[in-house]
């Protein structure tokens, strides 16, 4: 992988981006780094994200790990293009540690012309071993076509 | 699979211990129809499910999956047990249709003593292809202990 | 999904079709039943598929799950197209009865322009509770391209 | 994780165990480095793992990751115990080199009571992109229980 490739979106446009395409979720995730490749992001936990036990909840689990993948895309390719996820396979290792940030690390493993893979490993901000592991497909549209999930 | 294994929790019961169990989500999910091994759920959809262009999300649709395989076990061994997600993976086919509520049809796989497996088709109400398919695995914690992640 | 396509392929021409461009499996594999999006095959169990005790071994089921959907695609868009396995996903959830063929049900649940997803469950020959769910996601290259993983 | 954990099998002593415990495939296989949590396998490849054009089968390789992470959970647990894979995902990124090994480079991400997961990026053995990446679960029966997929 050509990791000498260079960003077309930074921490700050990326945050952007976010903020301006996903209002809904504006308030829940936040860019921390990201070089060519490699990502890492924040879930700001809020009272929407748990469970009974104040435990991270797994649909926030995967909505962590899908904007990852998908912001580490938006890096190299630009806002232009459209990814859709197409598959996702994720593992629950540990609970969460009650009412603490979870932050996700994120690595790009390949680049295609039509799909993207990346994976991904959570954890409870603070802690050494992870809550979750997870993998993600995008499909991406040809420059110009209409993005859609019709691939 | 023993087919002929009897109910512990019918609609009615589900439907209540979801409000009970999981107040966050209650007004998020109806059991429609369960019979031992096979389920269907419907997701009310509402603002919070959607992303731009009125689209069901990702984790809504996780979170519809997740639930579905879950009270199908609890349909059989009854609400006192505490199942954990421990796998997950999804294949997203196509596009939701804009602010239509989804169907889940979900069948028990494996009720193992340690183990649970099913697996989950979600449409959009009223359309015959669907627009993902899901697998879920949930941990079963022996009788008596501590429900915990620690499997 | 339009259940009313032709089949381009019968189990005559796809057990044909198996001989002629994998002879390394041939012996391996038969097509027993498809119809548009449903097809049966067996994996004729020998000693190179098995493990201690008898046990049918993860690649083999592994191998008969890819397979049965890649045929299954075969069976609807022609044995000219060339697909590539891009995402597998299994449970393996029970032992399967030592030196007992396996039985493979596979649907096909999407076949676009450039992705194919379809899963199958994998049984003992005569069993009724499945050993093994399978999930396989195919990229289809266009007409005419050099089919390579360049997907 | 405590990766302070001793190992209780080196690199000679799982090679051993797989000559003995897997004579079918102990041909294939080779443990080139294990450190707590992290292990190198190499893949042999021969005739029996190629496809039409030389390159490795699919059932090659989810047969090296199933062996990579199976040998990790062995090194650390000794080889009494009897791990039995539950769960596997795999994506496939680029077509292998014709006719060269494969390197697994695996990470044990959970060792717990009862499960085990790790992850495995494979390469053709000389190259810097993976060709493919694969996540993989087992149950661990309990110390003294026979050990089947009864789990």
């Amino acid at each position: 992988m050509a990791k000498d490739t260079e960003l077309l979106m930074d921490e700050a446009a990326l945050n952007a981006f976010v903020d301006r395409v996903f209002p809904q979720v504006k308030d829940d995730f936040h860019v921390e780094h990201v070089v060519p490749y490699e990502i890492t992001m924040r879930l700001l936990v809020g009272e929407r994200h748990l469970r009974p036990g104040g435990t991270v909840s797994g649909p926030a689990m995967f909505g962590l790990a899908d904007v990852t993948v998908y912001l580490m895309i938006m890096a190299l390719i630009g806002p232009k293009a459209l990814a859709v996820t197409t598959n996702s396979s994720l593992d629950f290792m540990r609970k969460p540690v009650a009412n603490t940030d979870l932050i996700a690390k994120g690595r790009l493993l390949k680049l295609g012309k039509a799909l993207a893979v990346g994976d991904v490993l959570l954890y409870s901000d603070g802690m050494e071993a992870p809550v979750a592991r997870a993998a993600m497909t995008y499909s991406i549209p040809p420059a110009g076509s209409a993005a859609d999930q019709s691939a």
